[in-house]
């Protein structure tokens, strides 16, 4: 396997082609951003720790039967892929009222939702990423009424299996954001990264945000944080 | 009937109780606004043309089947309703991309949507009205699965009678926003108003705005856009 020519660089990963067609190399790099590249910085150690942790995280779910684009683990900074289009969709999961939700609708952070509630966000950067309610997505052609209830019922099922695993970590999943591509031959496929990065984890006994929060909300130093999620991973 | 104790008064209408249980007073008011209240003149004439146009549309509706809260024309500024308990959902219906909803997904004004879209926003002035989900309105507590079914259904029949009865006026109808009620016994009606107030409305053959454009983007006097609304209306 040969890493080739740079495919895309984003704000946390550089994607490269490989040698095998359909493979993509993907490398974890060393920076935090918040409020969609507003807030952005150099933090050492943070590539490593993310891919740890979303390697770690793909092949729990994948033990439960959860197909992701996930192949394996290249180095402390890079795995292997598979290639999918991504669909320009943010899915997110909330299981705990915390963020935009408590922000938009008024609803103390730490409120318990009567069920996981998904979102649809419009994945698109210049937008700022809107909400969005699946008329918006047939209408703007994201993804067929097909792919949308795949999605939603694949999304419940990651849900209930990050909910045990962190639980096994003594972490609460509070709410978390995913996303899915298709593959040339039309699989959708769980994709990009889970991550503190992308989840909100809240420390079981404590409440202690194990997560970006941390680095949004100036509460300290990112890389501990992060690193602790990393060892309870590792325990189990 | 007698007109009684002030309920409510709201930027466009006052409410009041009647001598008959059940039975809600309305009162057109000579107020414009926009953004939300940020914008607001009083504008002589607009009461009596919004209580007539909206009694107008009702009684159409009604003669299609529509249930709502529509009773009778009191006077020319006034009209009898059925009291129910608002359901506090802005539900919108897009036939062609306006406003909001071009400027957020960035689709030009006046490009025709493949179907009409229907848009849930939480009726909370004090949130600013925002967009939700289903998932928010059953998770908020703000309407069962079971009535969410039913204003969906309801709302696609008043859009297509719209449609009907605009283009009898040459009128296209772009979007509009409708807001339902539960009756004591527990009935689900079409209330508020229907007018210029709450409609985007384009001349058929000019695209010329016969709606509360006029005054949201500063476009002329909104009183003889109204009037002309009116006048077709009274031509059939
Ligand atoms: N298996 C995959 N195949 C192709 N693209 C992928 C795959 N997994 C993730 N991606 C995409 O690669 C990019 C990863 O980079 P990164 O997360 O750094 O992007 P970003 O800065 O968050 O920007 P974006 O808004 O595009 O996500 C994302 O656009 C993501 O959707
Ligand atoms: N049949 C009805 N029974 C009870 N309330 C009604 C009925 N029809 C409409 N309403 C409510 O009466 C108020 C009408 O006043 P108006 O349209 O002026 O309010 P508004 O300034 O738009 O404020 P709001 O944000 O409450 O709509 C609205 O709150 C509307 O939901
Ligand atoms: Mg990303
Ligand atoms: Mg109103």
């Amino acid at each position: 396997m040969e890493k080739e020519s740079l495919l895309y660089e984003g704000k946390a990963k550089k994607l490269y082609k490989t040698s095998e067609d359909g493979l993509v190399w993907v490398e974890y790099l060393n920076q935090a951003t918040a409020l969609n590249g507003a807030k952005k910085d150099k933090v050492q150690g943070k590539g490593e720790l993310n891919n740890q942790i979303t390697s770690k995280i793909f092949e729990k779910l994948n033990e439960r039967g959860i197909a992701s684009h996930f192949v394996r683990k290249l180095s402390k900074t890079e795995q292997l892929v598979k290639e999918v289009n991504i669909i320009p969709l943010e899915v997110v999961v909330r299981n705990v009222a915390a963020g935009s939700f408590s922000k938009r609708l008024d609803v103390l952070e730490g409120h318990p939702l009567p069920f996981p509630i998904i979102e649809f966000y419009f994945k698109e950067d210049r937008l700022d990423d809107p909400l969005i309610n699946e008329d918006h997505i047939l209408a703007l052609g994201i993804a067929t009424n097909e792919e949308i209830q795949k999605i939603k019922t694949m999304t419940h099922k990651i849900n209930h299996a990050l909910i045990d695993l962190f639980n096994e970590l003594s972490i609460k999943l509070i709410d978390f954001k995913v996303e899915f591509g298709k593959t040339a031959e039309g699989e959708i496929l769980l994709a990009d990264e889970i991550s503190p990065d992308t989840c909100r984890l809240w420390d079981l006994k404590t409440n202690e945000h194990l997560d970006k929060d941390v680095y949004r909300r100036d509460l300290g130093d990112l890389v501990p944080v992060y690193k602790e999620v990393l060892r309870r991973l590792e325990e189990i």
